[in-house]
């Protein structure tokens, strides 16, 4: 399994995936899935992963390969949304060309971040079939690989319209809280910062046994205690709460 | 989808049930999933149910059943546990007898707690197969349905030690958390708090537009807001996160 996760925020885009990978419980391995294309001056790319990892490896060649010699490329395209179109187009080539001996498992997810000269920056999520979605206006956030677990910290994120500072604590809590739920989610950590109009990434990869981590942690759980214990209380008998016509049977 | 929980603390059990129902998006309706039966004055049941509903009150009709007239029912057993494989057979078999059109989908799971005796209370998940497992001692939490968004917090729970009061203030946290992220759970919520010894069930209905569920919402929105500001901030460079080595390329 995997997760990974993009935030288009006002001053530009967060990235964060794990690292592990696995192919049953016994055999875990460490793979970066936050891959970085910087194939002109003028653009920017960020790829991150999920699912069958030979197809993401081959996918990431042929990316590589089509810089040097091909009419199409990453620098090439005009666009973010042809980018996203390409990189589909290759991901479902290599899937279908697999498919005979893998079926439905040897198919990938990506999310393609990044600034194509003056356009926007963005953040589009390409699906296995090779199209592609943008990330919500009202949310914009994207996951792939195991979402669930860490879904209510970004949907926070979002509502308090964090800044790049705050958003990086909050996408670090929502990996962890993944990693804590999955043992297929783990660190290290590939975290990724792109401001807007720099045509390049600060990146920082954070060690699973990293005292800022484990300083993280403790902070959130610390501060997630006194939250609860802030809560109003559930008194049965409270008229506010109770209808004593649906008491149970 | 549904979401159900229960928690097994020092003073008794907790139980939290949504009501939602669905046959697709556009057939939503609301029932109950937390029932309780106390048949005889030294034994209390709570049973919670996942999973298809018209095999659930099947299974729910028969337990009535067979209080009246059966051999074996829950008016009947020595433990908590025969109850659970009594449950589990009637669930087995229903959903058999459906399996012909239905098959897998005919399936259901549930929760069961409460007492019989003096035997100390507890809290079993009953598979569709017909076993059954206990709440473990490290993790003494049940979920079934949508369990992923809301996990984290019964996580916290436990590692706090809660108490009944803490323990209803987070379990409705992680339901809330849930029907934020899931449209197939939503309120009403049936909570359910047992104390050791009672053999009767505290029951509250807590509606979607009940003040004291915005109240929840709200302090807690505010207080995560909070927690997140208290995080340690990532600074690209910080040394004790940063590898150089280990840059994306």
């Amino acid at each position: 399994m995997t997760y990974c996760l993009a935030m288009r925020l006002d001053d530009g885009l967060l990235f964060l995936s794990d690292s592990r990978t696995n192919a049953g419980v016994d055999n875990i391995s460490t793979y970066r899935k936050l891959h970085v294309f910087s194939p002109t001056a003028d653009r920017l790319f960020v790829v991150q992963s999920a699912g069958n990892l030979a197809t993401t490896h081959e996918v990431l060649d042929l990316i590589g390969r089509d810089l040097v010699r091909a009419d199409e490329s990453l620098a090439t395209v005009d666009h973010l949304f042809e980018a996203a179109l390409y990189l589909g187009r290759l991901a479902a080539d290599v899937a279908a060309r697999h498919s005979g001996t893998l079926g439905r498992n040897a198919t990938a997810t990506f999310i393609l971040g990044g600034q194509v000269g003056d356009e926007a920056p963005d953040i589009l999520l390409v699906y296995p079939e090779g199209n592609y979605i943008r990330a919500s206006d009202d949310r914009p956030f994207l996951q792939i690989g195991e979402t669930k677990y860490g879904k209510a910290w970004l949907d926070l994120a979002v509502r308090s319209q964090a800044d790049m500072r705050i958003a990086a604590k909050v996408a670090l809590s929502s990996m962890e809280a993944t990693a804590t739920a999955n043992l297929s989610v783990g660190p290290p950590y590939d975290l990724g910062i792109y401001r807007n109009g720099a045509h390049e990434l600060q990146h920082v990869r954070i060690a699973g046994d990293s005292p800022f981590l484990a300083r993280l942690s403790d902070t959130w759980r610390d501060r997630l205690l006194a939250a609860v214990d802030a809560l109003p209380a559930v008194e049965p008998g409270d008229i506010s709460i109770l209808d004593p016509d649906t008491a149970p049977t």
